[in-house]
């Protein structure tokens, strides 16, 4: 199944909508769609209600047919009972594409299936792809088109977002935003009645906006598609998906969700992994792993370099390291030797590199031990645990403010260095940072993110967002360059 | 190994703290020891400094023993090479305690260790008990001393910590105080040349204040009295604790960080839980234990019922608590009908009972079924992921001024009502709710806290804590109530 190229743009960038069910009535789905559908001129939007006379001071229509000009995309958030007379309509009208928002069709069982396969049949009949039904709706944020009822604006970036589940979409975008991600492309798939989430992934594939794709998956209706996509696509761009239902009561629960097939979860392992998709457990990791391919380059190998102010945070580290899989790095004799002259003679003279308590009047130190780790042959990806974007209220508490800004001064010189240096050596840098001092501080939020420094909670999520990397440029040299 | 009361006193309470080492210097450990020291009026502060006249104001002394009153305390902070004849100066005047923060001692090598011996030595035959060397300090918020350097005020709480890492403890304090977590006392117990951890943990076992001992683990050396004191402990408050170094490479940094031997991990594994200690991976399970331990009762089992929006949250949710070792509830006839009274007919009849997005215009209804599930005699613990406790500014979005706050006036009965009722019930209630919303969010953080509901960012990490509680309330009932 392929949607020709005209469907897509109806869909995802459409020059008209009509909105079947806007509504004034704050708090309801045809009021929050309309509000979004209004925060862009780019486009005419027409809402439909058979009784009020203006949808948020726009001339509403009675009836989709009843429209004037043509009409791209159709948004339906109606009763299920009456969606497919709607569907009916849009065909009369001409109408291209079609976005289901209604629950209660196959998801609720026998008499909710008998509706979808009508939908289908109507909507088939008459040429209109659409997404869902029971679908939380979708964006483009380069065509500026949101379909969305419960959330704000959503940033516009390179990461495209394909989910089975509305809420855990959200949450993912959220989640995501929060963190500093901008989104290309979401798409709330419903029931994938007609649409499936391999045309989605197809789609956003081929497009130049997307850079990484990421996926809530519950079950596929067409597996064997689904690894061809991926394998096409994850030598290209990465794809970082969460498949869920892999336990009894969770694949129970999928059934009576978007009613599908969770299938064997080993048999979703093997299958990712032989596509080259990374699998991720839930959003935290996701976000943690997205971040990380949007601002830093792969390793090599996953021989990774600790960087830390104190003992018990090295050991930490090392023990996250191993755990997840990746290797702690022996340094080289040289390694030693240019730490040995830059650190007090207490550092621990191994990986992880304990720099043994050094103040925080002695921060050009810790880019010196950076430096020395980064050139170290035997060391792909550092971890670093160390007193870099400290807020202005944490420094105030040990500095004057002549103190602070001759700090801020020295940190940006190294850190201009640093940013020069990362695609020079290949070697990505992750940070580990509670996160109070990150998340919780606009501050060293934007400091950090301006240096695309992706920053995680405790060493162990770091790891594993190593590991994930790491595992992928392994795919990618065996798969990608040979294959 | 026991410390007489009146060591104790001089610990953590003492009437007057030399302070040798204080310095003017801003950025250095002397510095920033002083100037905690001085935040409280309850006992006086000597600075020890050969050169300066004054430190911070303060008139300083040239040495310990040209103080003209009693010394209860001596913090020492002086080059390792030093602190011998320091120490021994302390004996000739009479202290009764002292924190060795110099560190270059056992952890460095040889050298060290005999340093560190001789200290040891004078020590024991001057009477003087001694927390240290290379330690980060040690507070006690209830009689305001804090000899840490590098951090701001303590909030006061019923939390202690032990930590074998300075800097791990620091983590601990910052991360658990910005979930609103406060501290009765915390050591840096460094490299436990006197004072060990076992000595510790009998004395906070022993504080009314401390009702639940945190602690960070390297390596005991009192392994057989560590158990011993944990057995007698637990039963009456619950000791959480990180225990570090159970990998190859984090064992041997264990051994250049503290100078002790990490052990088995397996062998820690099965004590901890002959002990009834919660044992958790990093700080950030660390504070989530705590936090649900001091803010909800433990459940009865560990069968879980599951409150969501949305379907995929259901999903994840089942299967993150499946995977953490709970059970996912059987929801009973009775609750069955109650359920279908007050959500709307496509919720999936079933847990995870997914309210099948109703709309948070209709947040009450999310009360209504949580009442249900509370009432449901096999559910023991919940995990809700449900609009309670939304920001205003995400309110702003759907509702006007006027709505929102009719919107605050029911929230606030129906928590009024779940604060009575989960006393009542026994059953703890766990909410999942992304970081963004909760920790980034002072409106929301504040709500949530003092309602006292534990919030997790995903379902995993709530799922996870549950699952340390109902062990733990199964070690009680085994242990506890006939042992």
């Amino acid at each position: 199944m392929t949607t020709r190229d005209s469907h897509w743009k109806s869909l995802f960038a459409p020059d008209s909508v009509a909105i079947i069910g806007a509504s004034n009535t704050r708090g309801s789905w045809g009021y929050g769609i309309m509000r979004h559908l209004l925060t862009s001129d780019k486009r005419k939007i027409y809402p439909v209600n058979p009784t009020a006379k203006k949808i948020l001071g726009i001339p509403a229509y009675e009836s989709v047919v009843n429209i004037p000009g043509v009409v791209d995309l159709a948004v339906i958030v109606v009763s299920a009972p009456k969606v497919p007379q709607i569907m009916q309509q849009c065909v009369q009208k001409g109408v291209k594409a079609a976005l289901v928002v209604s629950g209660g069709f196959a998801e609720t069982g026998k008499q909710g299936s008998k509706l979808e396969a009508e939908l289908v049949k109507i909507a088939g009949e008459g040429g209109i792809r659409f997404i869902g039904p029971n679908s939380m709706g979708h964006v483009d944020t380069y065509s500026e088109l949101c379909t969305l009822a419960w959330i704000g604006e959503i940033t516009a970036g390179p990461v495209a977002l394909i989910s089975q589940s509305g809420n855990v979409g959200h949450r993912i975008l959220h989640n995501g935003m929060s963190l500093g991600i901008g989104f290309s492309k979401f798409v709330s798939t419903g029931n994938e009645a007609d649409l499936h989430l391999e045309d989605y992934l197809e789609y956003m594939a081929q497009d130049e906006k997307t850079k990484v794709i990421t996926a809530y998956i519950e079950g596929l209706r067409e597996g064997r598609r689904f690894l061809q996509l991926a394998r096409e696509t994850t030598i290209k761009k990465p794809i970082v998906a969460i498949k869920a239902g892999g336990t009894k009561e969770s694949a129970r629960a999928v059934r009576s969700h978007t009613a599908t097939l969770a299938g064997s979860d080993a048999v979703y392992t093997a299958a990712f992994k032989q596509a080259g998709v990374i699998r991720v457990e839930d959003d935290d990791e996701l976000c943690d792993v997205v971040t990380a391919l949007l601002y830093q380059p792969l390793p090599r190998t996953s021989r990774v370099g600790i960087l830390t102010i104190g003992g018990g945070l090295g050991v930490v580290a090392a023990e996250a390291s191993e755990r997840e899989g990746l290797e702690v790095a022996e340094l080289t004799p040289s390694t030693i030797e240019k730490l040995n002259a830059c650190l007090p003679p207490r550092w621990s003279h191994r990986n992880p590199v304990d720099m043994a308590g050094i103040s925080l009047a002695e921060n050009p130190t810790v880019f010196s031990a950076l430096w020395a780790l980064m050139e170290d042959e035997s060391v792909d990806a550092i971890l670093l645990q160390a007193p870099v974007g400290l807020s202005t209220k944490r420094l105030s508490a040990i500095f004057t403010k002549e103190e602070i800004k001759a700090f801020r001064e020295s940190e940006r010189n190294d850190l201009d260095l640093l940013r020069q240096r990362i695609p020079k050596h290949g070697k990505p840098i992750l940070m580990v940072k509670p996160a109070v001092e990150f998340a919780s501080d606009p501050e060293v939020f934007s400091l950090l993110r301006r240096e695309r420094l992706p920053v995680y909670s405790t060493p162990r999520r770091a790891a594993r967002v190593l590991n994930h990397l790491a595992w992928y440029k392994r795919y990618l040299d065996t798969n990608g360059k040979n294959g």
